[in-house]
């Protein structure tokens, strides 16, 4: 019993501070979206298209969650954006502490839209707020259609969800369509983008709702 | 701090719990092996290609652990195999208890082999012992070759590594070899094995090494 007491305390402090990171973002007319997944769904291989999709248009910075190893801000790096990597070393979600600490070494003014790249986790960071303005959990078409079932608290509590390796589909057994079906069944809420970083299909879409959302949450300010 | 006191307490009562199980194990003559992976990575569908090919050869029983629903349960009950279903409302991974729990409403003496599935989660389950004898880690072709690196832990407890979904391959950017050389710089002990449940490629032989082990293990008894 314990445990749970003290497990309460820790989501109770999480989410103080989850508010204040939201106060922040408020304040700097920053648009916020913490990106969620199983391992390999391709969180940051769409980054990597967003930003190409991005250059010149809205100003992009990025926190990766690792539990290990910082080659996805060495991914990042690349295009030249704001990036800030956190390694966990062995936790399993980031907090909003963690995300705190991170937005002092960003210069939140010079930024429309923050992505924050969660642990590569479809269970724990569930729990977790970090103050985000969405929740955007990536759902590959490899991992089967049975994943929101399985996995509901992460699509119930985001708002977006990318169905990602749509190149994939003809050599699956797996429907994205059922996918979809079983995730509204969850959270009737959820927007769904159909993406593949392999032919660029739905990255358009995708980017077009970013850019509106963040333009408007600039407004804002 | 007095968090992470807790937690080296949850772990210590998990140890002792898992020794217990151990013991067990060691005096029905089972051989036991705690299966992880992301979620999506082919777990499910790997026992049942295994079920398949070890009817007949030795007993099999299964404990599923599943966050929500016993979707796998109901998959791997086709084969008329004992199988117990744990759901661990939101809980992240198994622990020995609750396989301690599960082992109660299975008949050991009649089994040669018990699979236990954990949650689909590459952090959380590698602290936690359940008692088994091989930990084994399913990587999917599709989810990249960099995992090993970034989610190290379960890579250097697992000994047994299948690479599953290689019929993926051909459409797919990353390499098995690649996959197999980053694991074996986390845990050169590594034994791996390619799999595919679609072209059945590699069954025989994971099917062969759990039918020695399981035997060798009962010649113990």
């Amino acid at each position: 019993m314990s445990v749970i007491t003290i497990e309460r305390k820790v989501l109770e402090k999480n989410d103080n501070v989850a508010r204040e990171n939201r106060a922040t973002f408020a304040l700097e007319g920053v648009f916020v979206l913490n990106m969620v997944s199983s391992p390999g769904a391709g969180k940051t291989s769409i980054l990597e298209k967003t930003f190409e999709h991005l250059r010149g248009k809205i100003a992009v910075g990025v926190i990766e969650g690792d539990v290990q190893t910082d080659l996805d801000a060495q991914r990042v790096a690349r295009f030249g954006i704001p990036a800030v990597q956190i390694v966990t070393r062995g936790g399993c979600h980031l907090e909003a502490g963690l995300v705190r600490e991170a937005l002092q070494r960003l210069d939140l003014k010079s930024i429309d839209l923050l992505i924050i790249e969660n642990v590569g986790n479809l269970v724990c960071p569930a729990n977790y707020d970090l103050g985000e303005h969405e929740r955007v959990v990536v759902a590959s078409t490899t991992e089967g259609d049975d994943k929101p079932l399985k996995y509901p608290a992460l699509f119930r509590t985001a708002s977006v969800m990318l169905i990602n390796k749509m190149d994939l589909v003809p050599y699956l057994n797996s429907q994205p369509e059922v996918l979809k079906k079983n995730a509204l069944s969850i959270n009737p809420g959820l927007l769904v983008f159909q993406t593949s970083c392999v032919s660029g299909a739905g990255i358009d879409a995708w980017c077009e709702w970013l850019v509106a959302n963040a333009q408007r949450n600039a407004s804002k300010r």
